[in-house]
């Protein structure tokens, strides 16, 4: 409460990929943090667009139009709702990922990795 | 359209503090960047949490009780609906702000800078 999230810091405290961490809350949504390494699997939120910022390393967004988004540090994406993505880390991508609290991070609660606050 | 968004670049493209540019939509959400220099007036979002993540420079932010929020780069905060505060820049800070489309930037729609896509 009242205090910096220092963005660095919160990654530093996990090493897996592909498991968000929320280190805030904002309007509805999870504020997270996460580790890519290598390639996710196309997925879909069609009730939520899709935030991406890039922190560190390099990541690339496949859209479902053929098209490649190449994010590196300080450049974002928002994917929109409904549209088909898999992102893919060039190394280590650390990313800030925003969206609606309880979205699926795979699209699929079956799939999601688990909700955890940090 | 389907192109990274370079926080940096965009923030390039403009001189003026406290006038921010939208550089994005997500989720209702207008995403932008502002330059921040010297201290902003007391305000409040009723309806709207706020949030900060500083891209460049230093952020001090007042809050209704008393406390201080210091932010440095890849820190954010997120001020909570209905907490009135004071953001004040350190020299010059530069930042991605996330607001629901609409919101007076300053709290009031008479004082808010106008909406600007870049």
């Amino acid at each position: 409460m009242h205090a910096a999230i220092d963005l660095a810091a919160k990654l530093a405290t996990f090493k897996e990929a592909w498991q968000p961490r929320t280190v805030s809350l904002f309007n509805g949504h999870d504020v997270m943090v996460a580790r890519l390494r290598g390639e996710y699997h196309w997925h879909v939120h069609p009730e939520s667009d899709d935030f991406f910022l890039v922190l560190a390393g390099a990541l690339e967004i496949d859209l479902e139009d053929g098209a490649m988004v190449t994010l590196a540090p300080g450049q974002l994406y928002v994917v929109p709702r409904g549209v088909r993505h898999r992102p893919r880390a060039i190394g280590e991508a650390h990313i800030l990922l925003i969206e609606p609290t309880g979205t699926p991070n795979s699209g699929d609660p079956a799939t999601a990795a688990p909700r955890r606050v940090i």
